[in-house]
């Protein structure tokens, strides 16, 4: 009988319909025991006689994979890679897919909801009030400010898009492939493609919508974040580590950024110092987690992972690109 | 020479302009001492002697006026009239203007941010994440809901613009002028015009965007609430005294309710019972506090004064109609 391991939790939480797939289908299947994010030497001591991973962002290495003696998929929810040694899997005879397209809508919504709350301080709003105490902050709104976007692939554009109805003036982009053809739909927005540079320096608020490769590890660090307006915001909802935690902290405890959203860590669970600020505000992982877009991803990765089982090919294999990407660094 | 009293607080803070035309034109005036919203006595207290007052949302009662022994001209730095007794001060030949454009769209980007917020739990996993608790809470998508809107004038249509991008599948409205012309840019979407009782009973999320009058006082009780679908949200960002405050508190302490955004209330600055509830976000009277709008809003209500003052007739004078609705109820 085949088996799959399910490391992503949760999984068939909100609709039972993965679960089922795999029920139906014949695969015996277990879920993430710990129900959290698993360890390196976690996943390594679970791996064993499973055919298949249904998998989180968890890191999948080599040292994993020699664990794994009969894994023949790595099935990823969702659409980052950089948890996966593509390389060693490569080496392995491991296939990897991915879910593309499924989280994008539901990151985007949420990035449009983290722009508005940091423009208006509603977080720091909320906090005052819950703790009784009522302090009337100004804000800007999107129509007069410019918006930096980093990264305008699935997610990017859909952040524009969602934009819409805003009247924002400027919007200043950035992308490893510039002048990237856009639908037509965002053509009505003038946008002004730019260095990242120019971005740190000119935005008011920045949002950065790129993988984590070798080229965009610590991409923001110290020096470009200070190379930053005083009261620019700053909003990660796409990969821990593209932003140097530590000196994010630092800048904004000595007083620098009127405002940063962080939803991905380093480490996940996180439990680091930016709790200590106030003006940062924090959520856990949440980009994907709309009940649609997390259903979707969760069924696209388990269908996979049947079709795979059953002989058939694979409809979301990653492509070759994304093995370039990662071994260098593009 | 002619005395204004400024009543609003803060005033002048991020754009000194209204304090300069002030200045310019010869006009004395007084920045309320209290730096918070008076009471009727305080107002009392100090309102003698004063030509004008460039004023909040406090309450300019019959009581108040009668110490106001050389006002003529009440001008209100923002929309609603709740807090002015129009016919007391037709009958003391006291003029009211007001700003009525002037807050829409802060409001209206305020209430995109937080629809946004309250859809996925951004506000509840803040205030966990700062105490080191992760937990990922799953949301719905505008994509996915049904929006009622309850008032589509100035702000609720400025809301529904917003919504542009975000592909809401049904949207129910509701206003005392039903079938209100709206825009030609509004047109694309396909508004439901249906009673207060379906937007209670339908809508996955309801936003509230109608003055404080006769008709809309406790418009939502516990009847109301609990005629709401259990996982329904509900926004008032409108004006205190519309949902009754403490049955807003017993429904959803008892369970009822996914979430609620609150920016107004009954007695401000709030320090009531809704802190004690988490999902229920709160923000301190923030719908018009943008840089810009804040500025338009003090900047227009100081020009009517200074216009006044000088012997020029009014431009933004309210009309009969506010008359007519406050004292009838309509």
């Amino acid at each position: 009988m085949a088996r799959a391991l399910i490391t992503t939790v949760p999984f068939g939480d909100k609709n039972r319909l993965p679960l089922e797939l795999l029920e139906n289908a014949g695969i015996e299947y277990l879920i993430n025991p710990h129900n959290k994010k698993l360890t390196e030497d976690q996943l390594a001591d679970l791996v064993a006689d499973f055919d298949v991973i249904i998998a989180g962002t968890e890191a999948i290495t080599d040292k994993v994979m020699a664990r794994a003696n009969k894994l023949k998929l790595i099935s990823r929810v969702g659409i980052g890679l950089d948890s996966v040694d593509l390389k060693a899997a490569k080496r392995r005879g491991i296939k990897v897919s991915y879910t593309p397209d499924a989280p994008a809508p539901a990151v985007a919504e949420l990035t449009l909801g983290i722009m508005l709350t940091l423009l208006r301080s509603v977080h720091v709003s909320n906090a005052l009030m819950h703790q009784g105490t009522w302090q009337r902050i100004f804000g800007r709104r999107l129509a007069e400010v410019a918006v930096g976007i980093i990264g305008v692939g699935r997610i990017g554009a859909r952040v524009l898009r969602r934009m819409k109805g805003f009247g924002t003036p400027r919007i200043l982009v950035n992308d490893i492939m510039p002048n990237r053809e856009l639908n037509r739909e965002l053509k009505e927005f003038k946008l002004e493609w730019v260095t990242k540079e120019q971005i740190y320096k000119e935005a008011d608020i920045i949002s950065l919508h790129v993988p984590l490769t070798q080229l965009t590890k610590n991409m923001i660090r110290r020096e470009q974040l200070l190379s930053m307006k005083q009261d620019a915001m700053l909003i990660n909802v796409a990969r821990g580590g593209i932003i140097n935690e530590s000196d994010l902290y630092d800048v904004m405890k000595a007083g620098h950024l009127s405002g940063a959203a962080i939803d991905v860590f380093v480490q996940e669970p996180y439990n680091g110092k930016l709790m200590e600020i106030e003006r940062c505000l924090l959520t856990a992982h949440m980009g994907s987690m709309s009940v649609d877009c997390r259903t979707r991803m969760e069924i696209e990765a388990t269908e996979e992972a049947v079709r795979f089982l059953a002989g058939k090919p694979l409809e979301s294999e990653v492509p070759q690109m994304e093995y370039d990407v990662q071994s260098q660094g593009l």
